[in-house]
């Protein structure tokens, strides 16, 4: 069994309605000093596989089937790790 | 200016269908070796701050006035980093 961490996130240069408004609460919060807000997505996999590399492949594959979207999104393996 | 790098999850036992819905997808994809999907949200703040201190400190507070729901999640700064 694996567990594999995958890090989603806007393309530099796309518009990001969700950081923008978390931007503009944490300034009405008073956290002036924030610049720039970003979010994505973290999503976490339990996978069963004889192999990390068979793994890491399939996990490759659900990315670009399905979590991310590759026109405005780019993803990353954080991790992938062996668990009992 | 500095630019931290927050994890917020479910808290374990936490219900989460967003990644029951997408274990289903994956599952209808021919993923079957898919035990488990858990999804959180990965929030990239840039920061203009004196100190690194002075920087998490704020972090810290965003996270729990704002940016996570003490009831159902947990954050966690995964990085925070002095830039350009």
């Amino acid at each position: 069994m694996y567990k594999a961490k995958i890090q989603i996130t806007f393309k530099n240069g796309v518009l990001d309605p969700q950081g923008s408004a978390v931007k503009q609460a944490l300034h009405h919060l008073g956290f002036v000093s924030v610049k720039d807000v970003r979010i994505g997505r973290l999503v976490e996999i339990l996978i069963s596989s004889q192999t990390p590399l068979d793994a890491e492949n399939q996990i490759k594959q659900m990315c670009e089937q399905l979590l991310a979207n590759p026109v405005i999104e780019e993803y990353r393996v954080l991790s992938l790790e062996e668990i009992e």
